[in-house]
């Protein structure tokens, strides 16, 4: 099976989109696809997670660390690089299993000879805060080469500058580049060390670069490296200058080798625990595990204080922020596959419940209004005026940050999901029970209740469809409100009961209420949209029936700017029945247990034709919908679209003239929910594993390891038959079932058949050795 | 003094200005102040009062009749017009006192020859179906003159056609036009007679025109007439086409001096119950009697089923649309004036209930939702695409129509006064109670209850300044809520005292409720924003001081295209602190008892240098609150401003690219309002007038009629002493309180002298003769 991305030629034009498409990273930090010679003019980035800045009175976005990777190449004095020459041959590529970037150029020199430039590197999933390269040349004939490495400290930034008193060292052959970013003052540094066994390095003035001279013979390959450390402020490990200095010297004396094997072990192991095997589909396995491999080098694996930014690691777009995205699309492929990923990402909402709380404060409401762009205070990065009008360049009033209210509901959503799927229910006494009850009184003052029809509404909200803004009861955010409250009640129930101390605190910190009296009534009058009887539809919001009826194409031919954003007080598509995205089909998605197949296929085929999918969390959405009520061929299309949107690079890279461009880490986990939680039909509940499949035309079987309340399995699932093979070393029996079938309980290094017709199932009570070998060791 | 309006030359640019500025009409009929040779293209229009129609899906607006004063006059075949020739001389003039409109034009002809031309016509008041019109044609050398005269069917429309099946017939010597409009197909009918003693008449086959040719003579004068009578089938005087020929026949027979005399006996009246004299200020007396003299011209006198649209009888600009201008601007000089025209406009309202329960249920609402442009029934011709984005030429969603719920407040705000004022509650008995709970009803429905602030509150709204939609807590709309509750309390009381008939059957209808218990609720839990404790500033709705700060002028200079319209989705304004015109300072003039004159002043200062007064409802509010609190130099500017908009014509002719010209009645009634309750400081609360008076510099004094509980008075008011004198057949004894003093009674035929110093007031027996023929006769 291929697990590489690669092209053979060189396009100007699509330098940007191949800096999102070969990314590397490791949750640390994030380094774009570039090539070695780029610089800030392509978007060359260090991102670094966590790390935030604000320049003036700009936007807020996350920082880029110096890039100690750069180096360009001159032969008799031209330089070898494709932005200057057009290359012989050129091929990049990105090696999925280990996350290995690689480059090999030819380049014509005088006299016909060629010098053939390969760089490889690799972000260390093993050592976070080190990267490490290998580069090769080679002449055909005779040359005199020049090479300039070191560590670039022009950064690219939108909306910089973030880093001040930038300073270069020379320490024993370590290069170290030192800053301090202007708003928090952290001090960020980037310490390198090459290892160039065939010459003498000379060390520039300017900019921390290193200069090799020498004479290339004709045919020989030469081979150097580059280790590179980097340490920030935050990192709680020292003085990130002398941590750097002292982490890039023991890697340059591991070496490259064994700085790489190390790294490909632990992307081994992520892959075990999470590779999803179509077969039978080559493009669909591809892009599935092209989108997983975006995830995983975006998680952040040792910090519980960040989550994963909306363009992931791939540069300031969207300010870095952290929105619903992680919640409702990435959360399941951590959940299921780490969810020790999953807790960090829940923890930072949890660390973040001060900065929800002032913005509730601001805007005169109890509790915590999760930011709509979170950073690492949790305050809101999103401004009033998130999109200009390409018609008048002014700056247009959205309403994303103050009426998106879902977002409290959303976190609410993202931790009961958390609690259920892994019964790890202490998350409640740290902090979890405090963050659902603020959000929960949140929602309660932002609530109003309509005398005349005796019931609480949710008024002036804007959903998932952000093309409609302050609406009235959006049937999504009602469904997420109504379930706030009852995750609250359930709450203080488990609470009282496992942890009456943490109860017996909360309890007094809000005895004054809003609390669970107010809750249990709101709940009891609270309205939430239902479909209609006799269209089954269920209307999006209050009045969105009203709206004109348009196609959409027609409204696309109405478009007189390509850019110009369809939203906001005058867009194209605010006064029809358009949408941005899914968002009735979301809350069916989310609430799956709720609804009939008969209205989740109404709905389905009333919304889908107007839906733009103008966000790449749509149709992903339209794709698990379609599974789940047995029409799998009808969402291959959306699942196909979402997994391949960081391969394509075909989303939307403008909104007003606001550039959006990055990788869409939502839809990498769109893409593994419509394969694995629509087409596999797997859902668990945290008592019982339910698979129903329903896969499209050309998947023979899907297998896929999942983690259920600490205990591994591997599933393989096809039309006919579902396998499902326990971890020798687990420590329960898990109940599954499979085609609608009564669930079978699963025991420790078990396997386990489950038929589609009939009952006829029947359990193995030793797995093959071969079979052990595809789990890990329990840690 | 001065009673003249008049211009001495023509020029092209102001043809459209002028159709305003010479404005005739007698609330029947308005009649464009256009030349009898102007056609369609000069915006020639012959406004029918209440006589609405919609072509196509197009804007529906009201209906103007062909023009039976068309008239053109040619000279040995060349046309003396003001369009084709400069003319040598040219004056257009309109009296005010008898409302008759002048032109005398010079042309130059062959052999240095002059012809001058003159016309003069009238609107009848006397005859509210018939125009009348003399012209008179003069040379100075030996000529051919042909004169082409009759009725010209084509009507100038901006949503047209509304006049199908059009016909023209010569019935002995009359024309006859007639029509049916499209939507409802009301006949229409205009018949025109013309009396030429000095040659024969010669009728067109088309367009229902007579030409009439004659050799004139050097020196010699040529006199003619036409009378012209309109009928459509809402009058309810038998068939149109019948009534129009059979009236037009008895104005000729009648013949023109004695029509003229009929009307200005009728004007006489007129002005005898309205005429303001303002002592020391010749520019303000002028212009003050032009906006008494506009208001007059479209009062409708005897049917209470129409009602004064926001540009009067000018045109068809806002649709012929009645909006709260009305019961907020205009109705109080006519309660002032002529409470039987005040009794109408309320009526109107009555007879209008179906329709604003028709838009309540539309939306969702209970109870009675008042158009926002009100029509011939009640339904809302406002559309929810009221203006175009300049930018893009698209229609912009704008929140005139769905969310200005206030204007039923108004119009319950409006019966009240009328109520209050003329101690006439028939009108209580006769619908008025059913408005008012229907009102009540209404906006309980719109009212949401805030569960943690524990006060209901109106959410949603577009106040007066309509650069801000979709407000929350609208000081200006909350307090009217308020008094709408207050007032459907106390109708309860009035009605079951005195109407428990009426009474007994409204409260069976509303047994259900929301009725009297739920208002009393509302009321008592209900949110008025209040006074800042510090600043003293009454914030104008929620969140209103979170916008943007930014000077009158900056934001002037921000304008990209001089017709963009301010507010709307991305308007300029929108998210700024600039006002398109008064709202808070609005309520507290309307309740400015319930208000401290630092609160007042305050407002003032904070919300003037915010205000746009980008609607001629503005300054005069300004005015009088400037007056209010002792500051009426202040106020003066803005009263000028009011008075002369129709005259000087500096108003805005576009929102979007949506042309709003015309006349403005509620400026016109602003102006007297600002002169008569501000300066004079009038204040009647149906038991005593209060008069302090707060008189600009160069006003010695101000003399007025008003009818106070259908007595008729005279107020002459100085800084120094005020004077009542009483009808001698008055009913009973008013009383009144001058500088703060003690109330004192004024029985029939007494007059009351009020002093500013001391209490040194007398009362005399006997008012001379002089002063008894300054009242009319009882009726």
């Amino acid at each position: 099976m291929n697990w590489t991305v690669s092209e053979r030629s060189f396009e100007p034009g699509r330098i940007t989109t191949n800096g999102n498409k070969y990314m590397t990273g490791n949750g640390y930090m994030g380094f774009r696809g570039v090539l070695e010679e780029f610089g800030k003019e392509q978007l060359t980035a260090v991102t670094l997670a966590g790390v935030y800045d604000r320049a003036g009175d700009k936007w807020r976005e996350p920082v880029n660390a110096p890039n100690g990777m750069f180096t360009v190449v001159s032969c008799d004095g031209k330089v070898l690089s494709v932005l200057e020459t057009e290359p012989l041959a050129h091929l990049q590529s990105l090696e999925l299993r280990a996350a290995v970037h690689r480059r090999e150029t030819v380049f014509s020199i005088r006299d016909g000879g060629q010098v053939t430039l390969t760089a490889e590197r690799f972000v260390s999933m093993d050592q976070l805060h080190v990267l490490a390269g290998k580069w090769t040349i080679h002449s055909t004939v005779d040359c005199r080469i020049e090479i300039e490495t070191g560590i670039d400290g022009e950064v690219w930034d939108i909306n910089g500058p973030h880093l001040f008193e930038q300073r270069n060292q020379l320490k024993e052959g370590v290069l170290l580049a030192t800053a301090v970013t202007g708003e928090l003052q952290l001090p960020v540094a980037v310490a390198e060390q090459a290892d160039f066994a065939f010459a003498e390095q000379r060390i520039h003035g300017e900019g921390a670069l290193r200069t090799v001279s020498f004479d290339a013979k004709a045919g020989e390959t030469y081979e150097w490296y580059k280790y590179v450390a980097v340490f920030t402020g935050l990192d709680m490990e020292g003085e990130p200058a002398v941590q750097a200095v002292r982490t890039v010297r023991a890697a340059a004396e591991a070496g490259y080798a064994e700085l790489l094997a190390a790294h490909c072990r632990k992307w081994e192991e992520r892959w075990l625990s999470s590779d999803v095997v179509i077969e039978g589909d080559d493009d669909a396995q591809f892009a599935l595990r092209y989108s997983i491999y975006q995830l995983l080098i975006i998680a952040p694996t040792l910090s519980e204080k960040v989550s994963i930014p909306a363009r992931g690691l791939s540069g300031q777009v969207y300010k870095g922020a952290v929105f619903w995205d992680t919640e409702m699309f990435m959360l399941p492929f951590f959940l299921h596959s780490d969810p020790g990923i999953a807790r960090n990402l829940m923890m930072y909402r949890i660390h973040t419940l001060d900065g929800a709380r002032r913005k509730a404060a601001e805007y005169g409401y109890l509790g915590a209004f999760y930011a709509w762009e979170s950073q690492d205070s949790g305050d809101d990065a999103c401004t009033l005026f998130n999109v200009n009008d390409v018609f008048t360049g002014r700056p247009m009033r959205t309403y994303f940050r103050d009426k998106q209210v879902h977002i409290s509901a959303d976190v609410v959503h993202g931790i009961w999901q958390y609690i259920q799927f892994t019964g790890d229910d202490s998350m409640l006494a740290d902090g979890g029970a405090e963050v659902i009850w603020e959000c929960a009184r949140f929602l309660y003052s932002y609530a109003y209740y309509n005398p005349v029809k005796k019931r609480y509404e949710i008024l002036d909200v804007t959903g998932p469809d952000e093309y409609h803004e302050r609406i009235n009861n959006n049937a999504f955010t009602n469904a997420l409100v109504q379930e706030t409250l009852e995750i609250a009640l359930r709450t203080a129930g488990l609470l009282q009961d496992k942890y009456p101390a943490v109860y017996a605190e909360l309890a007094g910190q809000f005895a004054h209420g809003p609390f669970l009296a107010e809750f249990t009534d709101m709940l009891e009058h609270f309205y939430v949209p239902q479909p209609d009887p006799e269209t089954l539809v269920i209307e999006q919001f209050d009045r969105y029936l009203k709206l004109e009826e348009v196609a959409l194409a027609e409204l696309k031919s109405r478009v007189i700017n390509k850019h110009e954003y369809w939203g906001g007080g005058n867009g194209l598509a605010t006064t029809t029945r358009i949408l941005k995205q899914a968002d009735v089909v979301l809350m069916l998605n989310l609430f799956k247990g709720k609804f009939s197949k008969e209205v989740k296929q109404a709905n389905w085929e009333f919304y889908e034709p107007r839906t733009e999918h103008g966000s790449s969390l749509s149709p992903c959405i339209y794709a698990l919908v379609a599974a789940d009520i047995g029409l799998p061929d009808w969402g291959y299309p959306y699942f196909m679209r979402t997994a391949t949107v960081d391969l394509t690079g075909e989303s939307k890279q403008y909104v007003g003239d606001l550039y959006i461009g990055g990788t869409h880490p939502a839809a990498n986990g769109g893409a593994w929910m419509a394969a694995v939680l629509g087409f596999a039909g797997l859902q668990f509940d945290g008592i019982t594993a339910v698979m129903n499949p329903a896969l499209p035309k050309a998947w023979k079987a899907v297998e896929l390891p999942v983690v259920l309340r600490g205990d591994s399995f591997r599933l393989q699932i096809s039309r006919e038959e579902i396998t499902v093979t326990a971890a020798p070393d687990n420590s329960e029996a898990v109940a599954f079932a499979g085609f609608g079938g009564e669930p079978e309980l699963c025991g420790p290094g078990i396997q386990l058949r489950l038929r589609a017709q009939g009952k006829a199932q029947e359990a193995e009570l030793q797995i093959s050795s071969e079979m052990q070998g595809r789990f890990t060791q329990k840690s």
